[in-house]
């Protein structure tokens, strides 16, 4: 039984880790933690969880005693953290991006900070620990390394949907510039109130923001240009739904070794051909299905599990492809990864505590 | 391990049925009938269902070859198959209102039909088959008799609600008039769309609908009457949600042996008293959480879960009593609740697939 | 062409204002005032209200300038500005609880501060200003009053709903018990984000609050209780709509010289009674609708619009009699009824810039 | 005073040509028809529209008696009646796709049906009545010959946010390839419920549908086509609104003579240039409002109202262009621009009932 600790536990992600955690078989939460609600019984915060005797806690990473430890924190407060952490001796998986970039200093620009305790193997070398495994905690890319490793770096929400939508495209350099238009629920902005996801002001409505300036945008880039020459362009939209986000992807393809696209090409031998690229990159994935028979992807279909569907692979006259992504923000884009990436750590059964079904309707 | 079959497996109670026994270590889902799905994979109609190899399939109650058979079939609709599968020595726990009722009269008068089979033990002695053992199902209430029960008829998703907030009261005969006012998600009106179902007819809007005349009143007349001379009142809402009904309970509470309700009286120890009464009815129930402290049920806090969160116990100055209950229509006011009973019927740990926490947010 | 100013015109109520001022033939917005706003063009704080040359200022009562003003601030706010704004000869409606009561005490009670500039010609003469005239500003009620008030004390929201659903009934005095039970729109809220208006927590639930203690009561008590001894008790409720009250009256009709209810009387005679009364009381009305032939209030009818709907009117076995209202709580319930106290004032057309029909859908 | 029929009234967009109409001065609605409800009054199908003596009629086209009838009749339909409402000497405004395509072909081919009843000057040479001039109705392309057309094929939801967000770079030809992603409110597949509207479903949801083959593509192509060699890709999204279409437009500027793009080129300039051309196009418009400051456009800035917000204008660095629309598909997406056209047509003023702000929240 291994003891876990999560740092930061009052937030949306925190209540999703003690929810999905709270069947698993070989973990124990010991410690949760939150300055704000130290002393206050969990049930207060999280009214669904009920009958534990969790009470948050303010403790210093010294003091978390875990063999596990999810730091549920801002960017920027969990490098402060994470460092002391992984002294204790404890695997440590992050929620933010503080981890995520190889490259130190795109982490800097487009998160406007400095990074005070890079641990990364950054192009830069700039990583003062070597000793220390970090990965991006993808378990569809890095699956082997993520086994070894002692810092995860748990992917952003839009990242997930955006990188599994459009690897095979990239590992089969079928096309460079990926325009990405995301849908949002708005629990993706966090338990703090504001006024975008004020009810009468995002119920009702759609609010495109951070046009051309999201920082998940570099994330894609990092890793859908590990395996071709990708451009990615992103666009978030926050749609009035409490969680999941649908990741519509637009491209072109273009001719390759493998794909001939030339003007009087067979749309449904190419779409065929796409459908089979998808299902062989992902037929071992666990929690990646692919939708064809003209199936679309759906936000309820995934709703509150660990599964990505994706569908679509439609051409249009122009050469447009269209390839659909859904997922739970908060399960496959941030709790359940996280718990997915500890299973692998652990060598649990990767499946462990996250093999429900979406909640549909 | 138990074969089950669902009978009517193509709406939301079927599709809840599905979800929440797929992690049942006892049993196994072997048959999900629908006429008008017959031969289409499951996952066609329930997308979040991936992986089964489950299709539907048109068959007659004979050839339903389960231990367990659960009836999510419209009410007059399960009249007509219930007796029939009996005698394959199933068990049937039956969703629609065929059995709910102890005087045949009323539900025929409720319902506008002649009730075709009866098998309830009803007071007017119309069960020809003194055999079969018919019990309500809801087990705060008829625990023992279900372990022993032939078949279940599950309680409604109103009623649900509406006596688990009320059953102490009655029990200490503390009330007469009872006035229940319920608030209920969208799912309550079943899978098949209807102008009042329509979103934008129903979203941003509260719509009240049958007032005085809804079938579920003579339901809740029935149970909460079984304790004492309570009069129930009940008016229901549609409100823009998908799962959840939220029922607030308005009553004044009457002098009685136990509590004497004077001018003077002290709200905040009669406060105390009623929280007492309720705690100690319910100690023992695994799903029936009793809130304090000023915490209030929210249907989020329930979403998905078996869970009841009973709260509220204000009294104002003219002596007007608030009880609140808060759960999910499918859970545990539809298939949860069934599966709870055919824990109960088999002898399996009786949180077996219902140990999960509500979805919040 | 009468000069207006709005004092606080950065929420919803202020845009309300400004929104259907746009169309008033007889009037003039000539200032909008908001101390967090100064100098920001309107359209970035509301943009739905382009073209406008307005900006948000920052000024005294005394530098208003205006025939006319609107207070849109908060209470305890009001109370600190309306006596320098009379003193400048502008006539003044205010949307604040503050000069609501007749009775001091109960303000203080009820809003937890002291009324430091009470006007009204409450009970216990504390109105030290007795040349003021103020005026509750219902115009089914005070009409005639409202045409010579120097001060309009604007209904709060549920009050309105809650009064007019039930004005017939103690005017008629046939009940003495009134449960009222309402379900309110998030905008309620007003504009600042807080947990319970943020979205994740609010979507896809129905949130119970301030059961018993809720400062609107005592106010719904005074005006229904000048008509006959009548007892309110309140419970409201956010539901995830952006606009409008469902307002749910329950109670008992008390056997009355004009109408005996015996144990076998004619529940439809009743019904036809109750709906004649009501069409009675409200025959001039421009706002105000009665619905019959089955009818129900639905929120989206009244959207947007400055009318009232008002129906329901069933009896069940038990006696209890339901009547449900359904506004519009930022016009009905606010910016609209404001206006209309202003048209009343100022012998404009009772109806000016108000009669657009509800949006549906 | 011009008489108004309304064919086919029953619907949504039925519903807002009523509400709007209401306060039109130079028009009174004498006719409103629906075979389904022939002798129903219309409060009881649009139960905000109270205190109108209007009734729905079965009429035939030549009973009509009108100086201008609207047809809000489903494609197919509209065909079948409008070449005898023009006999009878009314102006008609047809609500349906029947004569928006210039060549009849794409009408069959994107309908898939045989169009029995061509009117349009198409290239084909198949409009059989030679004296009826049929126009576009996007006054914002086609003001001059709106005002002396006889028929006004009314542009769709779509396509009208789509071109208004395009039509300056068409014009002054800076793309070639336009990727158009939307998000609709529910009320845009109209009144009739299916289970893609069904609220369980699409309530916290976000549904994909027709990608690559809706019928409002080869709309869009058409229009923006007219001015320069865009290849238009369209796919349509179904969002948790009740009405608003919000139009991400995703496209790569071309080098020009007016804009050369090249690597280091200023985007800051491009951003004020594009704002510059879009400001200038639409500089006389009294619907089209462009946003510029970082506002960006939110659907209910425009709700119920006849306003397109169009902003974003937004450069990445890999050259991708963001232009983002807002209108309602109601109002500016039908019944609204369909009055602006009969403004037009009859010589009233242009705004005359369209000058309503959006509704906020």
């Amino acid at each position: 039984m291994k003891k876990i600790a999560i740092v930061g536990g009052s937030g949306y992600t925190g209540g999703e880790l003690i929810r999905l955690l709270q069947n698993h078989k070989d973990v124990e939460i010991t410690t949760v933690t939150s300055r704000q609600y130290a002393g206050t019984p969990i049930a207060k915060i999280h009214p669904n969880i009920r009958d534990s005797n969790l009470v948050f806690e303010d403790k210093s990473p010294k003091e978390l005693d875990a063999d596990i430890v999810f730091t549920a924190t801002p960017h920027g407060a969990s490098m402060k953290i994470v460092p002391e952490i992984l002294e204790t001796g404890a695997k440590v998986i992050d929620l933010s991006g503080d981890y995520r970039f190889k490259d130190i200093a795109i982490y800097e620009k487009w998160y406007g900070m400095k990074h005070t305790a890079p641990l990364t193997n950054d192009i830069n070398n700039t990583n003062t620990n070597k000793d220390i495994k970090v990965v991006y905690g993808l378990p569809e890319i890095y699956r082997e390394e993520i086994k070894k490793a002692d810092l995860i770096a748990n992917p952003g929400c839009f990242p997930t949907g955006a990188i599994l939508a459009n690897l095979p495209l990239s590992k089969e350099k079928l096309v460079d510039n990926i325009i990405i238009d995301s849908k949002t629920g708005i629990s993706g902005g966090g338990v703090n109130p504001a006024p975008n996801f004020h009810f009468p002001n995002c119920s009702d409505n759609v609010i495109p923001y951070n046009i051309t300036s999201h920082r998940h945008m570099p994330e894609i880039q990092q890793e859908l240009g590990l395996f071709s020459n990708v451009k990615v362009s992103f666009t978030p939209h926050l749609v009035p739904v409490i969680r999941g986000i649908l990741t519509t992807s637009h491209t072109f393809l273009k001719p390759s070794k493998n794909l001939n696209i030339y003007r009087d090409y067979d749309k449904e031998y190419v779409k065929e051909y796409l459908i089979a690229i998808y299902k062989k990159q992902y037929k071992d994935e666990p929690f990646v299905k692919i939708l064809e028979d003209n199936e679309l992807p759906n936000l309820n279909a995934v709703r509150g599990s660990n599964y990505a569907h994706i569908g679509g692979f439609e051409i249009d006259d122009n050469g447009h492809l269209i390839v659909i992504s859904a997922i739970d923000n908060l399960v496959k884009g941030a709790s359940g990864q996280a718990i997915h990436n500890m299973n692998l750590m652990c060598g649990f059964k990767e499946t462990e505590a996250l093999n429900s079904y979406g909640m549909r309707p």
